[in-house]
């Protein structure tokens, strides 16, 4: 069988990589300038050079190693990782510079928003990781980020106001794009329940890693952007109930009174993705609050809908991002709606608040099932020539194994 | 036995861990502004922020890694650390700014002092891993903190002055804490030496990981309370010298003339633990043979020492902390004491510094001694319904089991 | 057989560690003072401190890691890598210090220099990985620093300018010393090919974890010491087409067309080490360029060279370290006096430009071959009693072993 997989891979992923990559050297060559690059050792870049250097480690470590708990993926979970995050934040630099006419280019801030989108790729992955080959995988990340930043442009020119918030987008538009094109591309021979759908003890404590990682990071993620300690803060208290919260939901909703790893891990990242989306000044305790309440949706998420949703829908998750990103942060951003009217006296501006925050989440959600949905039949095509069901959640479909490789 | 051991859990954790949250979060919004935090972009800010992160790394990474050589222990040792620090930085971001009249309360360092007293607590965890659940843990690492601060409280009444130093009761009030909780609660029928009680070659590079982060991010720990340039400086020659040095003595120790990882891994800290007790201005050479003493009373503690606290006196110490933490800690402060008296010319002055540093160390021990020994019978109570003896050491009391979780 | 080996160890790191340790703390209490670091809290130091921790996690953390590949070499991986980098960084201090007349033993610097030494010396570890006892790779640590210094110092008094570039030579130096030591040792008797050299899925995953953290922080180890914005920008460009690049070819190249794990980690971090040699100011586009060659060319050299290497001329490179840093270290030198030439009009400086670099290149090159054959011939001396053939790449004849320390 490996025969007559392999050079699907050999067909497809060099060819499109390199090529890519080439178009992408030219496109840098014509449009993309250096001189602005002179700037150096002032505080600006000091503050955000520590800042970015969290966030790369999010991106590059963070992610791969959380999805890394399937217990035959984890050379794909990281390595395709690195490979489409590697592919994206170019396209991202391209395109972002490109959008706003060049503007932005000047400082590390270009490559701070690259990697956020290269961020939203890697949520979209999350849904889709070990159903498809790393062919179309770049593609869904190229075209999940080109959908994102046209989605921003889009709010950005309708509404003209700084209501914008990337980090919200960056998750909610992330997840559901992902799970639409992981329905498109459901696999009925793939159930029951695949066998390699599951974590061992090893694996277990790898993802543990990159979830940590994500945890510890997740303050300098949310306040790279807007840069105020008090975000900073929020976060960080969030995080801290989120963490306390999800293992006691966890023992709570399971039958046997044991902690799910899986759940626990996800649950506990719900409080920052949700203060990611919200831009109000917070007091600490409300903060906490709401990092309880979105640990809990998110647990009940793990506990009920992911299997809801692959049953009734035929809609599979598989790292679950529905529940970690896009419902904590659609709570994130009602909840920085419902902060914005308390502190509003005047009814009119209450009503175009209410009004602005419902349509920009209105849009982003359409554009991101729209999109998502376009990527899945795209990636439906034959042509792609993904694994068959039986290798899915699988590194030997990709990769040169340990003990066939000893003549290497 | 599972599902008699599984309600335990059901019964305790999750009430008492939602029961706490609720409590701090009115707390909370109750005693804790938020006004302050608007400060952004200084350079105060900025220069705390990258120590603050490091100092975050050591607190949720590094400890929760390092103890999880237990071979069968992994998903606990690290989600455990996660559970008990994300609750501890919140009791003690406010135990703090309660006892000082929220005058320090303004900045990150609030969170740097929370995060120092979260490392107390899980060096005193280190003592009773495998031994306990984890809603003893939680009980645990807040009684532990409240007596550190209010020893912290004392010592700071009693003394009127700056001779104060968190980080030498950081280490020797945590580590004595936990062994003397380890003491009460000692199972005797646990014995012969447990079978789960080892590592494998997996696990083992799993805690290398863990002590390599701890290692390399110490100077961080050691001199973000002072901020002085020389004092990473020092720590950072102490721990070099330190890794050569348990390297080579653990060699010289064994039998077989081979090299134990655990012990290794633990002595090569204990540098960085002296270090961090003394305040006075070192000699590089000086920093340097402290190391070297550290390493070897370290090294002849896990050597000798640890099996003849279990034999002698019943008493079990998972993690070898009285080697890591108490041991160098008080070598650290007799080394400052020595190295003040050194440098007084006056009688007087000195023998009042001698009177100050011993005293304080007294107080220290003796707190930390009645304490841990109080928290010992108080989780020895039936009411905790901690693990049968042979599910010690062992995640499946506490965890959805992979394979038995093939359907979830 | 075990007890016939542990006494070498025995008898020679302890006494030989112990030995070397006392003399650097003689070295340091007569030569090295302490009261230049009284400079606290400035921003200079902000700025050094942020990117030390980068190259600190580089070189204690990532290249432990990444040599952790083989499927039973991962303690000895990660702690030899511990001994030799913490010993080295000691010497390196005193060295750089002292043949520098002390004028840079002022600040944070020398201990970025120390680092930059340890990696290097961490670089020819990576050619004799698995065939040398510790007491053997402390030696050749040692003189690997010594050999890298004078060749510095000698650069500097002849060319009295500053085209000399420490990154170059960091891994040109390395990587060929580390080459001809691993020639002068080889073992024919450990042919054909060992079997315990070869990865294991675990293994593979603790090895990606350390080419992730190096992949990650290499542009803060290019530009620690130009401290320009734009050589972190390019080098992070380069680096993101090398990982596309290096999966595609990996898959390209491979008869299966799968992708190669070890070949994927080392040509990922061509990019890197090409930009590392170059000083002259590069459009982005170029950067990407150069990344790719160097990729095509580290990809290639893993999959002809090494086995070439070895049947040809019975050189075995355990690591790759020529494909990883002397490779793309050679062709980002040819492509910094490349850019020079074309850069420059007048014939008469671009002639002695390209004088320059050559003779720099090639006394490099020379010192490197003959120190690396010298120090080769001396750790062939049977005094050292390194392991028997049949436990290379063994952890075993070192370790105390997890299932036979059970009463430990």
């Amino acid at each position: 069988m490996a025969p007559h997989y392999a050079p699907s891979l050999w067909a497809r992923l060099p060819a499109m990589a390199l090529m890519l990559e080439i178009i992408f050297i030219v496109l840098f060559a014509f449009f993309v300038e250096t001189e602005e690059f002179k700037k150096t050792k002032n505080q600006e870049f000091l503050y955000l050079y520590a800042n970015f250097q969290d966030v790369h480690v999010i991106v590059f470590l963070g992610f791969g190693f959380m999805s890394m708990f399937l217990v035959r993926y984890g050379f794909s979970g990281t390595g395709f990782g690195l490979l489409v995050a590697a592919m994206v934040v170019q396209w991202a630099t391209f395109i972002n510079a490109f959008l706003s006419s060049f503007h932005s280019s000047k400082d590390i801030l270009v490559l701070v928003n690259a990697e956020l989108c290269a961020a939203s790729a890697l949520v979209a992955m999350g849904a889709v990781h070990g159903k498809t080959n790393p062919a179309q995988l770049l593609l869904l990340g190229l075209l999940e980020v080109t959908g994102l930043v046209v989605n921003q442009g889009l709010i950005k020119k309708l509404f003209k106001n700084d209501t914008f918030n990337t980090t919200m987008q960056l998750h909610v538009f992330g997840a559901l794009f992902g799970v639409m094109t992981s329905w498109v591309l459901y696999r009925s021979e793939a159930e029951p329940r695949h066998e390699k759908e599951k974590f061992d003890s090893k694996t277990g404590l790898f993802s543990t890693l990159g979830m940590l990682l994500l945890w510890m990071f997740w303050p300098s993620i949310n306040f790279v952007e807007a840069q105020e300690i008090r975000i900073m803060y929020s976060t960080y208290l969030s995080l801290a109930v989120s963490a306390v919260t999800a293992m006691a939901l966890s023992v709570l909703l399971s039958p046997k009174g044991k902690i799910n790893l899986v759940h626990v891990q996800g649950a506990a990242l719900a409080g920052g993705v949700a203060i990611g989306a919200i831009r109000t000044v917070l007091d600490p305790w409300v903060a906490m609050v709401i990092g309880m309440c979105a640990t809990l949706l998110s647990t009940l998420g793990f506990r009920y809908m992911k299997d809801h949703m692959l049953f009734a829908f035929e809609c599979h998750d598989t790292c679950g991002v529905l529940s970690v990103h896009a419902i904590p942060g659609i709570l994130g951003w009602f909840a920085d709606l419902f902060l914005q009217l308390v502190n509003t006296d005047d009814a009119t501006i209450a009503i175009r608040f209410a009004v602005h925050y419902i349509c920009i989440l209105l849009i982003s959600v359409s554009m991101s099932l729209v999109t998502g949905t376009i990527t899945g039949f795209l990636l439906k095509l034959k042509f792609w020539k993904p694994q068959q069901d039986r290798k899915c959640f699988d590194d030997q479909a990709f990769w040169e194994f340990p003990h066939l490789a000893v003549h290497n």
